[in-house]
């Protein structure tokens, strides 16, 4: 890997956004049964091919014949629970990418432990909050934490943070009217699934992936009157989506080079 | 509690839509699986912060650190059944208003008996239709049935009715399109709980959650071109309700005052 | 049942469509998590009464007391498992028209078993696209393997086949950008049981379900900017169908008569 194949630019975005769809890879998604509609019309918008069983006798089937694992900790019933093991297994065995994405942790101790026992497995991204990376790490800075695993860290923000062992990516795209749209950030997850299914690098993967969601939603919240029409013109923006729109419009507030370059 | 403050106006309700959004309380919703994303998107829209978790083990701590509990019986799954009467037992010790919506009791007996089950521990604000009513209370009229527990009720319809104990609030806001679009009641009792959450007097808090909610529905419809783009034009409404939108459609049919005024 | 009540024609579907709108029959819906929300907004929209419980213990009361049944199988978990053959037994019962749409048969072997196990029971209908009814019916042409039950078959895609025992309707109308909306294809299921409970010819009833369902999208195609606006687009198009829509676009590609005519 050299610094260029390394680095993001909205050219690499561009690019790695039309490998997708000419990809269309299948994404699995045990997600909260809030976000399940919503994710689904996401990553269909995007190109990609979502399948959204939590049934603990199919989800191995489908998560290892799937291109990436979303593991979404929303609304833990005890079927998600048995579900997500079973998942994680089969995909870790077919070695798929797999993101956690530890909803409300901070506000559950049950889900916080069970979020921590996951992280022993090494997903490939942990995606959060500041509060639900403090909760998850009260006593460490998250990416100190994480630096001595395989885990890359997306901590989510006004501005986001993407990175691992001192290599960091520091983004400022998006829009406020996003957070008052239920599960933004839970569909957010699904695509940074969808693009570590066709890119190799997961940092880049990652700020690839809250780049062209975040854009999007730019677009969408100049379009829109309120929280209402933001979600259709999301979906239409996502499937728009072109590298005119990222080089116009891509923020990158700090790209850092660590150990891993 | 004098006259005043126990009255609905509509600076009173611009007020506490004000209060709600500067508070941003917080809503805890167990609610059916078809009304779920619609209604943490009615909530966020209008200020207020959902969650949704119906999972046994997590709804006491989520009730309880909750400003409000809404129960809503449609799709009363073995899950649901479980997680109700914890979530309910955990918000009656932190004493946070509870709305109760029992949806389709008059198509299941089984759901009408665990309404009837849930209503002996006083719910502040039973939400029904006239039909779920009517199976509710075969034999009582049931603003009188009622009338015997601390519980409010808000019976909705072309005209919405809301009181206990002789003293009623008769509201005439809406429009029929809202029928054409599903969980646009179910949303409307998780607007209640939000106003309860704000207001200390519950039947002003109902009144202006139905009130909110319905004139919210009226502009909605007069963009809409059916009921698809109601759904996004009512999220929009709703965002941006002001006072004047209220001062200029709110219709107050009847209001009267009783023993509790 | 002579030649003429027994042909496709855009008037038969105006007519039925006013029969439906007057009627608004109930439909019961045992469907997936992803698709339950738009599937209830698409019958609501098109005129019918959508229930959506699949707690085992309830369905069987909604599905004798409503005109159809929908049994979709996507997220097939425990609760759906035993709830679909309580809720098949009511209907049958009360001798309600039955669609079932395997949903991902071939990426589940435990849900193609069951699903083959359903068939025995004869459904008034099984709709699925080319890659399930291959994964189904693995060493037989599925039309010829269906001929030996009063099981009608409408195979969707491109183009939209219906039929049993040599009875054929092959409809060309639909547009591609459907496929990027999550559960269109189990919404239009759920309009093809709608129609069956007020249409007594189940061919016809099929054939003119999937005609207003893709009547309504290629009128919302053409207003959409992308799969976002489609959504609210197609909603509003259902709502507002009527003959002279009809008559303008039905694309029959073929109609061919069989042993049943």
């Amino acid at each position: 890997m050299n610094a260029e194949t390394s680095s993001l630019t909205s050219d690499r975005i561009a690019e790695t956004l039309e490998v997708l769809r000419r990809v269309t890879p299948r994404i699995h998604c045990i997600t909260n049964a809030v976000a399940q509609s919503f994710t689904a019309n996401v990553l269909l918008a995007l190109g990609a091919v979502p399948s959204m069983t939590i049934a603990p006798e199919e989800v191995a089937g489908f998560a290892s014949s799937a291109d990436a694992l979303l593991i979404n900790l929303g609304t833990l019933d005890e079927t998600r629970r048995v579900a997500i093991p079973n998942a994680l297994g089969a995909a870790q065995d077919a070695k798929r990418p797999i993101v956690l994405d530890p909803v409300f942790v901070n506000r559950s101790e049950i889900r916080c432990a069970f979020a921590r026992d996951l992280l022993t497995e090494r997903p490939t991204l942990l995606r959060a909050n500041r509060e639900e990376m403090t909760a998850l790490f009260p006593s460490r800075e998250p990416f100190k934490a994480l630096g001595d695993t395989a885990t890359i860290l997306a901590m989510t923000g006004a501005e986001d943070q993407i990175g691992a062992s001192g290599r960091t990516i520091r983004l400022g795209n998006g829009n406020p009217l996003l957070a008052r749209v239920t599960a933004t950030g839970c569909a957010g997850g699904a695509v940074m699934a969808a693009f570590l299914a066709v890119e190799p690098d997961p940092v880049i993967a990652a700020a690839i992936g809250v780049s062209v969601f975040n854009i999007a939603g730019e677009i969408a919240a100049e379009r829109a009157s309120g929280p209402g029409s933001l979600v259709p013109a999301l979906l239409d923006a996502l499937y728009m989506l072109d590298g005119q729109d990222v080089s116009k419009r891509l923020n990158i507030i700090e790209q850092r080079e660590g150990a891993r370059a």
